[in-house]
């Protein structure tokens, strides 16, 4: 079979990753897919800074749009990463009728929509596994593993930096801005960690997940974001003591009354499977009508897991570059005409138990001022610690897990509690979902 | 686009459930296959007992040749399980021109070869995402999700009812018999449960996944297997004291001296995540160059799972109906001409760490003797556990973990404490993995 031409924009980790692994394993690679595979052109800024070792062949230009014109390429692979070029450069890309894979789930999340018009009236494919959860292969899991089902929810720890340093705040009792110290020496978080420990990136992640799960348009704005910089190693540790772990979720869940988005530090029952992946591994738990909960797990993130997930949809492209577009697995694995608008559910009317940690004076009535503001907002506790203060200090720590409510009477009730006298500074709370289903 | 009409054979629990789903999910289905797909023609023994409730638009009929002979089927569903007539009727299907789903691991397993040359010659495509781990896109995953890398091993619970039945034994401290009897209460395991408990129903499934992971050929004969029916409660409470959980697992590896192909009991520190799959659930970690470990979990067996997986699979085929032979997924995820005969290691020569309990004499030097001949064998202990015997007996339980040796010491090892004196009955060996990877 002809060989297959890339053009490689991008050679950072990531990229030089995907050239390494095109040469190192093209013997397995073509015994799978039947033709070879290679990268015919690259681009990089500092040209001088050359391909990784024993790619030397490829041609290496400075001008990207030199690759995406180039008109001896079958498909761009975009590891360029952020919005611009990359977005003028796939829009060219498909523009010159060829195939793009990217990694770039920034890109997806906030002009998908645009992109993949594009690409269905060229009849070019994009495709984009790498972009949620690493070398996970979740995207075609979903897309074509689950297509008999109707998708109800998506729960995923799908940013790793977050889930290391939550595990060891967990393991290690460390407190939040030293774990993500070290984080940022080991390289797994950026200089400016916010796209990480604000939810920013697993929200990228989450309305791409959301799209494919229950064809609707791509709305990144949508997704209500809440990051893990305000968990405290002590509710890590309460959290443990009532049978829970912290993660940094991304849910997506479709109820009768729309569709809720929603990335936030979640208590899990320790019993899950899901709430026992640690450090920096990924998984994404998918409840479908039919199959019931089923899970994925593995590599969210580093440059050979996400150039496993490149390649492999390369492969795919490249085994359908010979298809009529519309016998190809759609974009967001629904026909295009068939993507529809589902209402989003704003935070406040999503559903939720909670955990609410609060500081109080530790004299008599102070339980009932508080137990009274919440049977006013019509919540059930479903427990409550109260541990007593240490010699010297006037205060006490409760701690309350509620049943499920709806999130503005929790706003409410939080708004009572900490216009009470007896109530020293804020009441944290962290959503608490019980994932039944697995 | 052109509806896809589907020829059913065997309306049993999966046919009927297969008969329902596309019918209640028609629309969700429709919006992502961007076609019609329906059940045009099925087959049962008994067309008495009709079609389920709703399908019986679909013309049954009770020659399933008819089916598989019918001009206006695309796609035949072969759902009736075992070898004979399952295996005339694909192959009839094949020479008709016609694609095949199947869920039939036996028939695959044992026929398969024959069964892919036979669709390569003819240009169709034979599916089988069904007959591994039910509902859970395993195939799919390693053969499409997985292609840029060396897969290096596979190891699954592929086997619900073996699972459930373990499961119950430690956490109820059941024995074996009497756990069995409630699964076929229940109708996890057939009437005659040889299949699930001897193993043999996993082997079929680790055949299957060997091959794909791999690129060899399906080699039935050579899956070591061995069942959960010697696994006896204290074994399940003494890997617990010892930190292990015992799992029924398929293990497929990729060594220097060959391939390992070997379903038995496991036992695997219970930090592992699969170490947590329990009940009727499966799970499949594998070990990939690139990736690194992932694992898939879901449900393994049932109606609807089971359904969803043959469906997915319909939907797939119904892709590339148009498109040539040569650009599809290949049956066993490598090239037909790249299927290559790698040797499959003697189970003699497999390398494993053991459990080992015995019953022995409870007076000193005993242990001297049993710790002489590990090491005459060149066996290291990494641990021993001595049960001191209750008031009353003279025999005392030993239980050891070894360190990792070729399974032939082990043998040899086993005989020679087995003919000690101070030695009572069996010595009890249950192979222990580590699954660094997980």
């Amino acid at each position: 079979m002809k060989p297959v031409k890339l053009g490689l924009l991008g050679v950072g980790t990531v990229g030089a990753s995907t050239a390494m692994v095109l040469k190192n394993n093209a013997a397995e690679i073509a015994r799978r897919a039947g033709r070879s595979i290679e990268i015919i052109q690259a681009s990089r800024r500092s040209v001088a800074a050359g391909m990784p070792q024993g790619c030397d062949n490829i041609s290496l230009v400075s001008d990207p749009f030199e690759v995406v014109n180039n008109p001896e390429v079958d498909i761009v692979i975009e590891l360029i990463g952020g919005y611009e070029p990359a977005l003028k450069l796939v829009m060219q890309a498909i523009a010159n009728g060829k195939h793009v894979v990217t990694a770039n789930k920034a890109l997806i999340a906030l002009h998908g929509n645009e992109i993949f018009a594009q690409a269905q009236r060229k009849g070019v494919n994009v495709v984009f596994e790498a972009a949620v959860a690493g070398g996970i292969p979740i995207i075609k899991s979903i897309r074509e593993g689950l297509s008999a089902n109707h998708i109800e929810s998506v729960a995923g720890i799908i940013n790793g930096t977050g889930n290391f340093i939550l595990t060891e705040m967990r393991d290690k009792g460390r407190d939040f801005g030293d774990v993500l110290r070290e984080a940022q020496d080991l390289g797994y978080a950026e200089a400016d960690p916010t796209f990480d420990v604000e939810g920013i990136d697993a929200a990228h992640k989450l309305c791409i997940l959301s799209s494919i799960a229950f064809g609707i348009p791509l709305q990144f704005d949508a997704v209500y974001t809440e990051g893990i910089s305000r968990v405290f190693t002590e509710d890590v540790v309460y959290a443990g003591q009532l049978g829970y772990r912290i993660k940094h979720l991304g849910i997506a869940r479709r109820t009768g009354e729309g569709i809720e988005m929603r990335v936030h530090p979640t208590l899990i029952p320790h019993k899950r499977l899901i709430a026992n992946v640690d450090g920096v591994m990924n998984a994404v738990l998918v409840q479908a009508d039919k199959l019931g909960p089923s899970l994925y797990y593995g590599a969210g993130a580093g440059a050979d897991p996400t150039a496993s997930a490149v390649i492999a949809d390369i492969i795919d492209v490249a085994r359908t570059i010979t298809t009529d577009a519309q016998n190809r697995v759609p974009h967001l694995a629904f026909q295009p005409d068939q993507i529809v608008e589902i209402p989003i559910l704003p935070i406040t009317e999503v559903q939720t138990a909670y955990y609410l940690r609060m500081r109080v004076e530790d004299r008599p009535g102070v339980m009932a001022e508080i137990t009274r503001i919440m049977g006013d907002n019509d919540i059930s506790i479903e427990a409550i610690l109260q541990k007593e203060p240490e010699s010297g200090v006037t205060r006490a720590t409760i701690i309350m897990l509620t049943q499920k409510i709806r999130e503005q009477q929790m706003v409410d009730a939080i708004e009572a509690i900490t216009g009470l006298d007896v109530v020293h500074g804020e009441v944290h709370r962290i959503r608490v979902e019980t994932l039944d289903g697995d």
